[in-house]
């Protein structure tokens, strides 16, 4: 099969590579339908966080090819949807809700057994629990983009919005314009925001973010975005703040922003980020969040996205193949897209 | 009259001061009835902390002797208990039940203008927003301890349970065994907790904090409570944690045994503290809590004090009268009493 390949930074290639097979009773095989690139991903890429050479990816939605001796609930012919980690769905961390920590769960996205997930066929552990079915067989491309999203980046910005505990009427600050950060936008007015300030500085993302419900748009950082919000607010702050991006920046400013009592949702990967233990106290500003359980929001989102209650597949603004995806990188490394999509086959 | 008088470390003393009169329109003026040392009180005593040589103390409860010509909702004769910080109760903080960020408030515990509370009258400010009457003037000494509590202690412990979002049929650990981490081990339990580990190594304490609702003591500390809590919890963690402390091993602690997913609850002001960012990313671990807004709580509190279902009183185990103030601090920096009430009058 085809499968992209990380051979150091910078550089992204297509390979021919032996096809996964069950390896344990409780895996699945999955042919993949769609694709794409994480922001997570770039990290790689650029040479900020370091990655094995060899297959890459985290984030497919697909059809069921194969399944092992012990699986009962998924079967060959299922349109499946598959979270960025794998996750048994019964452990007692899976119970509470937190697959991403699940006691014989892990993550997809590289490896020499079949869990590159920018390839054609993907090996699925602990496939009851991780897999959610689709119900139907005939999706729209535009459908087929938004249960994509499912995988990763809109259940992320989901966690973010549920982790800052958004609720109706809720004034909501979201700290990050990328692909996570848009789906933040989008949680947020489904959880019933009514104002959504969105930090961008680019115009593309200004335009989506307000498509998906976000009211103010900022394009300041750091101090000036801080006083913005403020006086926005009264001098108050805000109820619930999205923190998308991860740097020591991205966290200060969300965490001055967040009104006493409130919590920031933290979603984005901390890179050297500190976290002030007093005056986080003395305001009473929480916060929660981390890698998103997004197995558990896909029972919540998917009938939202199959009723067209919300299309976060629009974050997805480079369609290519599996065999563009050099340039499906690149277009996202110099920000000429904001998240690239992989046809890697079609559905029936 | 006589109010208590820091002198500088380890020296407490009576002296004689001018009784405090309204000041501005919206204060009262209260005799009060039961004063208290707070743990906080302690740092300043033992020289860790500043506070300036004066009056000092900041819960009391007591009978308003006369109000200012705005207040409206409390009059001379009413039996009030009076937060540790005052506040307005309307501004947009105390509608979100953060009193302790209200935007006209601020706290009691000295200065030379009648807010020092161990003392026989308080000036309270902002009266109306502040302070919260009991029915009745009949009340035992038992009770009267129990009101007292809702006026630091209790509504402390209470906010470390309700941040760490702990319910129903919770696994919950409490670090900290002075008398607001034994106030959590009772919220824990009015909040519905099945399990109850207290963090605990003397005898006194120990015995108080099963009779509130521990279910196990562990006289562990550091890694080898962190070890012997996970053991209790078949390696998961638990699924709330009250920090209580405020020192650096004690949030490290905290953190280390809260479950996937799960919050932890500090009351404990930090000294020191660092959080790490990444690992409490990673295991989706949050924290909520700071100052109390005990004003938010006593409406819930204080029908559970005055119907029997808690008596969290029994955190006073040392009563003496103002005069005794200096024996009061001595038994609780000594460790020879938990927690220290003054009988500075009578009732009626």
């Amino acid at each position: 099969m085809k499968a992209a390949i990380f051979k150091g930074k910078g550089r992204i290639e297509i390979e021919e590579r032996p096809k996964p097979a069950i390896k344990e009773a409780t895996d699945a095989v999955v042919r993949v339908v769609r694709s794409c690139v994480c922001g997570s991903d770039l990290w790689y890429y650029r040479g900020i966080a370091p990655h094995p050479v060899g297959p890459i990816g985290h984030e497919f939605i697909g059809v069921v090819e194969e399944v092992g001796a012990r699986v009962a609930s998924i079967k060959p012919g299922d349109f499946v949807i598959t979270p960025f980690a794998f996750s048994d769905g019964t452990c007692p961390n899976c119970a509470h809700g937190f697959h991403t920590a699940c006691l014989h769960g892990g993550f997809f996205g590289g490896g020499d057994d079949g869990m590159g997930c920018q390839a054609e066929y993907v090996r699925v552990p602990q496939a009851d629990g991780t897999l959610a079915t689709a119900p139907g067989s005939d999706f729209s491309d535009e459908v087929l983009a938004s249960l994509l999203t499912l995988s990763d980046v809109m259940g992320t910005g989901y966690h973010a919005a549920v982790s800052a505990e958004v609720k109706e009427g809720d004034t909501v600050a979201v700290v990050g314009d990328g692909a996570v950060g848009l789906s933040g936008v989008l949680s947020a007015k489904l959880l019933g925001a009514k104002r959504i300030i969105a930090l961008s500085r680019h115009a593309d993302r200004q335009r989506l973010a307000r498509e998906f419900g976000a009211t103010d748009i900022l394009e300041e950082r750091g101090d000036a975005a801080i006083e913005a919000i403020k006086k926005l607010t009264g001098g108050i702050g805000v109820d619930a703040v999205l923190e998308c991006v991860g740097t020591d920046e991205a966290n200060q400013t969300a965490f001055a922003v967040a009104r006493a009592g409130s919590v920031v949702g933290r979603v984005g990967v901390p890179h050297e980020v500190a976290i002030d233990a007093v005056g986080t106290f003395f305001r009473n500003v929480g916060m929660r969040g981390g890698p998103a359980p997004v197995r558990a929001y896909i029972d919540k989102l998917l009938p939202a996205v199959l009723d067209g209650r919300i299309n976060p597949g629009k974050v997805f603004d480079f369609v290519t193949g599996l065999d563009g995806i050099a340039e499906a990188y690149a277009a996202m490394d110099e920000r000429r897209a904001i998240k690239s999509l992989l046809k890697v086959s079609d559905l029936k």
